[in-house]
């Protein structure tokens, strides 16, 4: 379904929270060739820098770091888990999530494991947020059929849920053996785990996560993003039927972008590697070829991606905080290799100048 | 088949390596009430303790550490590759092992991208211990048989390696999904990623690693050592007669065990939570009580057990050496809770007491 075309109306937002408005980084630790050098550095050069952006964030401030789940050679990504123990093992109040875990073609119990160890190692501070996932590479390489595609997500959600309700659990189902009064280990140290929702914009998955009361990310990468306003609406109108607390649900919004000191730098630095992916999935899915007018276009106040100086990116931010009172939004710094003391920079910009003044404002427009 | 009543008779052994002696400890990273006070800390507690402990064993020089998977409330290992990426971004040179990964419940594919992900994160410092398993939670919890005990190792263990030969893989089996000329990522630092076999003392389970040419792990936890020698023997003679130089496979022996400044304090620390764990299983399986008497009969020098000072741990791993010509020695430092700082001193005295002799002495005697 085409949210575009959808007739629902613009919502009065009225989603108040006592948590600070959060902000964070999202990676799918792209491993790719430098689009301007040529050069690919080594995946351990790559982790190892990955891992400084995680610390850097925690040392700025902000609130979350995602890592996504990629079955690719362009992605060092595939087990979100794993390198969120690093980071866990190497930060102090940065929140840890999966940005998304494919679960439709993972074992819930697997996961569940997982996170509840990231947990433990970061004393508290890691998020499952559960995707149906973008790309398909996963579903033939763990035996599933794209057939099954919503089915999966569905039935593996479920299950994810009882194993954070008690420590002991029966299931049975059609994607996953089945197994009774089974105890699941470690426990982990948030009760309950959080898991989020991770949608891309199709209404039937907002409409499951506010069902279920979970909070829900909506990823937001084209078109204008006041046109996704809808979504929010419909969840907290959905959630409010189904007996949950809206005031108590968090929305996030993720979006692609960079930050660099001024307008122009940040767009330079974005462009190359944003025109290599973004063309190279375009061949893999029939879209058109980017140009950096494409990148002008998005990067404008109404538009998607969040390339600018920091106080484009403020102003944007804000922008969207009237059409949709989200609690957290982050930024997926490059959807492929930007030189690492560039993304660096970025981190601290959206750390030390980004953060602050954006927790300031909506505290401000919140209280008002 | 016991292999106390095998007629192998002991094998001379000349194995040879230019590779110093490698000691470690492993951990399945016990989760239980302390026997002495009653109380257990919290699970975010015990984890950062761990993590502790793996980075003193780097700085101080050991050589492996090895982390069990367990499915049970007394284990907070459900996911050695989860912890052992943790301790990889806290250490420099330590290797970083699964002790085992149940690889018969487990699926080769998540296996080898958590590994190829903690290898990314240490530089090239992962590796792969698969095992059979002495616990069986994990069956039931992921859908499989006690009945397919040995098959679905066997398959998996094809899979696995096949997954570390190339990028591109195809497979097809009974346990677990087929799939054809699919892209396995991220690809690991080292090539091949190590995999070891831990066997138990089961002759089959030798034979497998040798002709594979694996390296092996044997778990020696009671009886006499010296009794086991000739599985060592076993292994380098089907080795050869497969076509595998032993001079280039590793063997390793794994026990439990303790140090402390003198000999009595090490039996002290280390009787209580023995004794705990020891009865609780032993409740489970028919075993009779284990009292004082059997920890002081298994320390002695033929025993099996390494509870003692420096020297006497020294004494009896050149002792085992000789019957063995290894190549590594870990030990597992407790089977329940010990109080932290006596753990930490206990790998202090590992790493600065003991390693550097048992390395000088067994340099000396294979020049020799």
């Amino acid at each position: 379904m085409d949210i575009e075309r959808r007739s629902v109306s613009m919502p009065h937002v009225s989603q108040q929270t006592d948590q600070p408005f959060e902000l964070g980084v999202f990676s799918f630790v792209e491993f790719d060739k430098d689009p301007v050098t040529g050069v690919r550095i080594s995946g351990a050069q790559r982790m190892a820098e990955l891992l400084e952006t995680i610390e850097l964030a925690d040392q700025v401030g902000l609130d979350v770091f995602g890592i996504g789940e990629h079955h690719r050679p362009e992605y060092l990504a595939s087990s979100p888990a794993t390198i969120l123990a690093a980071a866990a093992a190497r930060t102090k109040r940065i929140r840890l999530a999966s940005a998304v875990t494919v679960l439709s073609s993972d074992d819930p119990v697997r996961v569940f494991q997982q996170f509840a160890t990231v947990d433990l190692i970061s004393n508290g501070r890691a998020e499952i947020m559960a995707g149906r996932g973008s790309f398909i590479e996963s579903f033939p390489l763990f035996g599933y059929s794209l057939n099954d595609y919503d089915e999966l997500f569905k039935e593996k959600l479920d299950l994810l849920l009882r194993l954070r309700e008690s420590e002991r659990v029966s299931w049975q189902g059609h994607f996953r053996p089945s197994f009774t009064n089974l105890g699941i280990y470690p426990r982990p140290v948030q009760n309950p785990l959080p898991v989020w929702i991770g949608v891309g914009g199709t209404p039937e998955s907002v409409v499951r996560a506010a069902s279920l009361g979970l909070p829900m990310v909506i990823a937001i990468i084209g078109g204008l993003p006041e046109q996704f306003a809808p979504l929010a609406h419909l969840y907290r109108e959905t959630a409010r039927q189904a007996g949950h607390d809206p005031a108590k649900l968090a929305l996030g919004i993720n979006s692609h972008g960079f930050i660099a000191d001024d307008s122009q730098q940040a767009a330079d630095d974005y462009f190359p590697s944003y025109a290599q992916t973004m063309n190279r999935l375009g061949r893999e899915r029939g879209w058109g070829t980017i140009t950096r007018q494409h990148l002008e276009s998005a990067r404008g106040l109404r538009g998607s991606n969040f390339v600018g100086s920091p106080d484009q990116v403020i102003e944007k931010i804000l922008f969207q905080y009237e059409h949709f009172k989200h609690q957290r939004f982050t930024l997926q710094m490059g959807v492929g290799p930007i030189e690492h003391k560039k993304v660096m920079r970025a981190i601290e910009l959206f750390g030390t100048k980004v953060a602050p003044i954006v927790r300031a404002e909506i505290a401000k427009r919140r209280a008002s």
